[in-house]
């Protein structure tokens, strides 16, 4: 954290909010709700958290405009209201973590062909390696031990941290985080049988992250068989994905941990795919569609639709009786089909003396 | 790609196929069916891309040996008719892509045991460590960052992505691709439990990879406890797959992305594990057994065999319903006897009086 | 392996166990049941192989109390029967391939900032990078490419494998082992939307690892958004794991491969996660919880629950028609409750001539 401090009133002006309470009091820091003490201010965006509302001992909490607020409060504690808490919290908090300095300099115990190109205040740590005809833009700094690949080119003020893998040929656009140890175009998984033996399809595209994309650690995205796989401008990857080849991601999509995309799949923008959901290949995901955690998605998926198929674990020896009946679902079916006609039959029979009435 | 130019005619030879319509035509590159136009050669593997046959600009589409081809073609354009497609498609990408070639040197910037040996050819990047005893036979190549503890061994024309990792005693044999991140030999997970501490069981054993076999970006492959883990010859293993201690794959065997194998599993020759399964430890996949997507494996699989486990995402709100009565199946089939019993008495009693039919 | 000989007497003597047989055999090394011959030792744990036994050629096998062991044996022959088979089997495996010794030299081919600390036989290799005022304890190994990011602090006795990221401000205690690709503090997943822009949410909080925690290969622990993200002591993390930020988890509980915890969310004391579990944020788990493969957790869990969601595959046509109906599982509800009234009916009404037994 840095040594910023500001009274409560600024930062209602930074981020366009309400001052109820003291404005005057000084903030030094962004803490948790249930640690924040005097000098802080602290967030309530969850509602989960609103019982910690009244033993917070903060200078000042964020909250949203619906929350009823105390008539009075004692000096050196104010609220601050805002329309939109969690980016208010994410303003405030840059304003206290700045983002962290480096020294724009280029290490001696470091590889860099010397065809490459390093744009004005490039910070480049040892260890690193920069192959032939590599550009990288003004500002981005490349952490120990970044691999990047023949003619690789990375735009402005990006951050590559530890271990990152760029292979040849990929480009990747402005302010892009890649996390440590993100691979990106390793070659795509495609092979042709012939007989017993398997030949490998060369793997001769690349790949294409857009401006402002952001992919989590060891993540891996493979290069398109031939043409480009593409993550869209603004879109979100978090830790252990998975992108195949050719997979084209739209703008601003988010995709959370673990979950894995096929081959050539195309997803639209602003879709979200949560935790462990694996898409097939060869479909496409319209834009604004939501898919649960877990879920499998064999078929396209239309813009705008929410789709789940993730199982909430239940008592372990209960679940043995369902996963056991589960297979003879069908069997069931058939079962009630038969009883439906015979209940049908006997009630038509019945029926002869007096109609049958189900009570609803 | 490379500067190459071959006439169709020739192509035809290359791969054992048959030209319908211009076998004298040029051809400088391979594109994807959307991108090809004149000089193009593309291909129709998928019957989902055949709506582009049309519309399509190549100079030569490679196609399958079933598909109607119109009578006549202009000049300047074919058709290169052959029984495999895919790997028409891979043998002729190699002509216009061949291999990146390495310049055969050792990097200075880079660290190796004098005990070390490096075979003829061998290609060493900066940043790499060598450890005691290792041997890397000819026309390998070690990107920057790889890591070969005490004792490894790497066969012929392999090559060593960025950050791999191969943990002492390991062998790796000839014409193995590792991808970048790949770790090989890290420890498997098996502890002792003595009261509240747990005792780590040392693991001693090693890896062995056979040849041909071809893993993905940031994949793990743990030693054996005792004795190897083992990754059968020609087998291909996409990202972030997991394979634990005392594994044994087979020959020519596929395993899909983010798919983990528990301890101690055998897994057969020719098995297709889809990406996103599980498979428990202590079991055996059979020969040529296939797994579909996201399945849980539990028990042995014999030869042959097509299991799956994946279940379909569907509209959120429905799937809410239905995860609330999965738990009550076992209830629902309760329900289901007791009408059957039910109704069978009904049926009876109302026999006296006549039989009743079930239309069916 | 090492030189080590010991008589099968001093080993019982070490690990509080009982001869039965020879005690006077002089053994070597540890092997598997399959493998093991003269001069070995091997182990009984898992049922699965009891059937090895009769054909086993070791001079000892280590086993449970209640296995009923042969009256007499051959000079040369033994077993050495105690209460923990697995523990005794993990001590005598520590005789035989003792830890690997480092050789306590810090590589001049590695960048350290001159006010970094490191302890006494302190071991780095090269290629290594650590960074302002970090603190490395005494008899640590830092394994090529591991990065140590500005004010890290790593305890004593730790090993630290290649290509190891630990950023800024993150602290690990004693006796930690990090394996290959491991990443701690990593930015947590976090973006605030305004209109179309995603805000980034500053992660400024850090990661604590405690003492004795051992974690898997390439997987990642991300940092807190505010405070830290806490692993703790004794925990056991397998490969491929994600934990996301500011996730709590307690001591001596076990991650298998694969997991995923989501933000915020607490696991308490001595749970096990299997391996691909998916847990969402802001839950609790409550201690000596244990979930099952594949399982998602949607909801908090209480102490010593035991939860199971994973599904077994079935045979693939099977499996297709399961799925079919599955999302039609309130309908057949519905059915079933329909025919339920209709059967009760008409069992009234019939029962005016006597009353509907069911047989059970």
């Amino acid at each position: 954290m840095s040594e910023a401090r500001k009274r409560l009133s600024e930062l209602a002006r930074l981020v366009g909010g309400k001052v109820v309470g003291d404005g005057g009091v000084e903030i030094e820091r962004v803490r948790s709700i249930e640690e924040a003490g005097a000098g802080d201010i602290t967030f309530l965006t969850h509602p989960r958290y609103r019982s910690h509302l009244k033993s917070c001992k903060a200078s000042a909490i964020i909250v949203g405009p619906d929350l009823p607020l105390p008539e009075s409060l004692p000096p050196g504690r104010g609220y601050l209201q805002v329309s939109q808490p969690y980016v208010a919290f994410a303003k405030i908090l840059t304003v206290f973590s700045p983002p962290l300095q480096y020294d724009r300099q280029i290490s001696r115990q470091t590889t860099i062909d010397p065809s490459a190109f390093l744009g004005k205040g490039v910070t480049v740590f040892p260890h690193v390696y920069v192959g032939r005809g590599v550009k990288v833009a003004g500002g981005s700094v490349l952490f120990p031990g970044v691999f990047l690949g023949d003619g690789v080119e990375v735009g402005e003020e990006c951050v590559l941290y530890p271990q990152v893998t760029i292979r040849e040929g990929c480009r990747v656009g402005n302010r892009v985080i890649l996390h440590a140890g993100v691979v990106i175009g390793s070659d795509g998984f495609g092979y042709a049988g012939e007989g017993k033996k398997r030949i490998k399809i060369p793997q001769v595209g690349t790949v294409e992250i857009e401006d402002d994309v952001e992919i989590g650690a060891n993540t891996t995205v493979d290069r398109a068989t031939l043409g480009r796989t593409i993550i869209g401008h603004g879109t979100k990857i978090d830790n252990l994905v998975h992108i195949a080849h050719n997979v084209v991601v739209g703008e601003r999509s988010l995709i959370v941990a673990q979950t894995g995309i096929a081959g050539s799949t195309r997803i639209g923008k602003e879709v979200i795919l949560a935790g462990q959901v694996g898409v097939v290949n060869h479909i496409e995901i319209g834009d604004r569609a939501r898919i649960g955690p877990q879920s499998g998605v064999p078929h396209s998926v239309p813009p705008g639709a929410w789709l789940s198929g993730g199982i909430a674990a239940a008592p372990h020896k209960e679940w043995l009786k369902v996963m056991a009946l589960l297979p003879r679902l069908p069997k069931l079916w058939s079962a009630v089909r038969r009883l439906e006609l015979k209940v049908a039959e006997l009630a038509r029979r019945a029926g002869k003396g007096g109609k049958v009435h189900a009570r609803r």
